[in-house]
């Protein structure tokens, strides 16, 4: 990963380029994809080490020749914004499923496992990744926790950006959220942006919908891109001002077919592709990447531009220095593919070495395990009682899940009482949910209401939770809730769906309760079993664990549950689930 | 000239890009520049302190407002390759010329003061240009001494590139020359380039004809652009191989017009322009940047590509954050110009402040001075004997000028004689050259013969003579040429016209030997008289003071001469003057 080269190795690479000493590899007869000039045209790529060392048709020699018959050679893509711990695997097992597509470098935001853990979750993921081959960058969340209407089980403050900020494969901060902390200049948000700043790094920028004077202040606080954007006149009104433009195409967010238009041949290299969040299964079937760069070129891009946007224009941004294209002393990540249309990935070099051929992952990717994360389930044990919510003759807030969307909506109903007791209303769709602190064992169990679910018996828990990631539990009743919680604990984190009283599906998240230690087929053979017992409980909803995920997100409106309790998010203040 | 803000002052710039503090100039009714997006529309920019704040129709107020009319705003022009001491300016003095030609910042590479003063020059132009309304940046020396057969006064090596790269205006290396030395893999120059990626920052190359296998060569150590192309193939393939292109247009070396025709919508952003070397009649006459683009818009280039030649690419590849372009909490370096044909310059604003107005600069520009450059000529006593050639009673060799260049030939001739000595023999234009180590009080003289400056009478001397800067004396006796080097050590170095037994005219250069102390309008006046001096003697070369600069630089064929004596650039070594 380091890119500075030893003396010895540097004197080497320059008589293997100069023809005096053979090199590793020859790629013989591709068609270079030239993501400097914009050309492509036939010639031959020598690699040493893991570096590139030439490239000409002078060279014809080397311990190893690939004769490529007319393949075209492309940098080895760059995802310029992920969060690994949407894919629900562990860095190693994401590799795997990412290296065959092309991916060689990623530059990911922790913000999940440091709502966890804090630094050392941080800590975690770097020491994860440092022996992949996929280079793994990170930037450092920038707010953590994300309010103070939750308990999270991590905080970075400045000390630890400072801190953080040493480390090579750390590039800056990541997307600043908290825009109103900007625009409304909160000390700590703009002093974290100062303190990037000061070590040279970057600020990446998170603010949809931001426009006009609102928008020129957020930027002028220094904050450098942004990956919201989701129509084209604000991708428009943010790169005039200045942003780079990460256009996001992942399994959550889509707005590549809304963003290409505004890419012409005077802003392209301000704007390249990420994908955000990507979940297991579109990872395994529609690919990272490539699925970008294809859908981008379906879409009208040409493939040149398609590919600078997916490696140069990122590299760029991040500095990443000798990545992101194929000259003499970059780093050797190289991808093979047969044409420039459905981008079929045929061979993988990462750093100069062959990792994937004929679209097959041919090299064993080391494991790094670590306890340290394994351990994050930290609350008091929980009996059906924890789930009561007494009567007081009063009307109550209910939230209301609007389908497919992460917003919900706020209802005031009369409750079913049963013994001085609100209870399930199964037939109106009004289920308990509960928000239980997981990290600190504060005891903090938020109730409430919701309705859309649709289950008719038993319960559905979850340790992933943005962004504190708490447990958020949704039933029917509160013994099969109680049942849901404990198999969470017994599992040190997970996805299950409980009915009857026992365990229908299960999935287990035991690092910092999120990611698996599992391979990406055993996660998604799991979770589409998950899938099919919650939808035997009634469920219509596509996927009710990415709904209860966001349920417990105080930072999206309307109505929202955290440990704490029910917050009604445009007062941004924890509110009675009682109307008075 | 630190870009990273204070949280008060932050917090202040938010609070003026949200309307809700008066900002301190609105540039109203202009028209825009965007370097971003490529686009010119009509809008306001708002300006605080050094920022710019905020741009849109949205700003309307501020405590001064300029109405400008629909004229063009354009960001300040970057220069990034140039040297001061070429324009024979100290940098107070050269800031006063380019400042109203719409240059806010420059990338300088002190290559010539280094080769006098080493680590102590480059401090003192760092302090000499700390307080300037230009941003001077620097890159470090990478050649000083040049070659081992010649005498300078200072050394950069590895310690000294260590302590300077610690600067925050120090941008990295500068052009490597020794191109030989990389791609034989010489330790000590793969050590400067390692040194300086270790602390990210950038190398410059300087790679004139090198293709092919010996030019991937040469990349791989790690060099990222050049500035020496001088036929559009040449630039092509150095493109390709992922140089960022320096397209120069300057006093000495042009390459605009053969350049400008790769220039292309895949690639513009890969390329800018510099100056490498200005003479300060041309930057007077000519201009500087703002020369170049329009130039260039004249030759065809789009005028916003042109302008983004000049800015936002120069900006990116130096990593000059916030520099470059027009955009919220970027720094206030700005030209208002008429039109973007002939680029007429009305306004500059730098950093947040009107420095130019009517064309006309109209701020005060502190000078800086220090005694500790002034005194670097150091020799013993010459005398008219010092000059005296032995006959040997064998043929000698005998340098020969070729008019505007700096290569020269080797002529073998039957000297004239008289008395035993070798002496000019004025009806063949054959005159004495001696170069008289001028730092160390070595009492090193290097004696030759020259054919080609055509003076009949007298003699020419200079204390600017690359690369060492000895003195370098051309004369038809040796009591003009003894004239002429006390005349130097008087000045404390600078150009010089002897004939008749005084001094016909003159131009001090104090600062190293290098630079003058006084303004742009004498040294120009002083110039032209020494010219005029020159052609009264006979010379019918244009600058013959630039053509004896160049006699003492031993990299360049094929002959030349030293302190050290005789050089036959091929062959790379001193010999003799006798033939044998």
């Amino acid at each position: 990963m380091d890119l500075s080269k030893k003396l010895e190795d540097l004197s080497q690479l320059i008589k293997v380029a100069k023809g005096e000493i053979k090199g590793d590899i020859l790629l013989k007869n591709i068609n270079l994809v030239n993501v400097f000039s914009g050309e492509i045209y036939q010639t031959n790529v020598l690699l040493w080490k893991e570096f590139v060392a030439g490239i000409g048709d002078e060279y014809k020699e080397a311990h190893q020749i690939f004769d490529l018959n007319g393949k075209y050679l492309l940098p080895g893509f760059i995802d310029g914004h992920i969060h690994i711990e949407s894919s629900l695997l562990c860095p190693s097992e994401f590799t795997k499923l990412v290296l065959p597509h092309g991916t060689t470098s990623i530059i990911a935001d922790p913000h999940e496992i440091a709502n966890v853990l804090g630094e050392k979750g941080i800590e975690y993921m770097l020491k994860a990744s440092q022996d992949l081959p996929l280079d793994i960058y990170f930037m450092i969340p920038s707010c953590v926790p994300a309010t103070h209407m939750e308990t999270a089980g991590g905080e970075i403050g400045i000390a630890n950006i400072k801190s953080l900020l040493k480390e090579e494969r750390i590039l800056g901060l990541a997307e600043m959220m908290n825009f109103p902390g900007v625009i409304f200049s909160d000390f700590e948000v703009l002093e974290k942006i100062k303190v990037t700043k000061e070590n040279k790094k970057i600020v990446d920028g998170h603010s949809p919908g931001l426009s006009e004077t609102n928008l020129q202040a957020y930027i002028s606080a220094g904050i450098e891109s942004d990956h919201e954007c989701t129509i084209h006149e604000e991708a428009k009104e943010k790169l005039r001002s200045g942003m780079r433009i990460m256009i996001r195409e992942g399994s959550a967010a889509k707005n590549l077919e809304d963003l290409l238009q505004i890419i012409n041949d005077s802003n392209y290299h301000r704007c390249f592709f990420v994908s955000d969040d990507k979940h297991p299964e579109d990872l395994l079937t529609q690919g990272h990447m490539d699925y970008i760069v294809k859908k981008a070129v379906k879409l009208g891009l040409k493939p040149i531009r398609a590919i600078q946007m997916a490696t140069l224009n990122t590299a760029q941004y991040f500095n990443l220095n000798g990545k992101g294209a194929i000259a003499p002393g970059y780093i050797a990540d190289l991808i093979v593919v047969e044409n420039l249309s459905n981008f079929a990935i045929d061979k993988v070099f990462k750093s100069g070495q062959l990792v994937v051929d004929k679209g097959k992952l041919i090299v064993n990717i080391p494991r790094y395990e670590d306890p340290l994360v394994l351990d994050t389930i930290n609350i008091n044990s929980i009996s059906p009682n924890d789930f009561i919510i007494k009567d007081k003759g009063k009307r109550v807030k209910v939230i209301e899940i609007i389908p497919n969307q992460i917003v919900t909506n706020k209802l005031i109903i009369e409750p079913q009482v049963e013994k001085e007791e609100i209870v399930c209303d199964i037939k109106n769709d009004i289920l308990k949910l509960a928000v239980i602190e997981r990290h600190k064992r504060t005891g903090n169990i938020g109730l409430g209401l919701v309705r859309g679910f649709g289950i008719k018996k038993g319960a559905l828990a979850s340790s992933v939770a943005h962004d504190s990631h708490n447990i958020v539990v949704v039933g029917a009743d509160n013994y099969s809730m109680a049942l849901a919680v404990r198999e969470i604990v017994k599992m040190r984190g997970g996805f299950v769906v409980i009915s009857d009283g026992g365990v229908r599906a299960s999935l287990s998240l035991p690092i910092a309760g999120l990611m698996s230690d599992e391979s990406a087929e055993k996660v998604i053979e799991k979770l589409k079993k998950i899938l099919q017992s919650a939808k035997d409980l009634g469920s219509q909803i596509e996927n009710p664990f990415i709904t209860l995920s966001f349920l417990a997100l105080p930072v999206i409106p309307q109505l929202k549950l955290t440990d704490k309790g029910l917050v009604d998010v445009s007062e941004f203040k924890i509110i009675s689930l009682y109307e008075e």
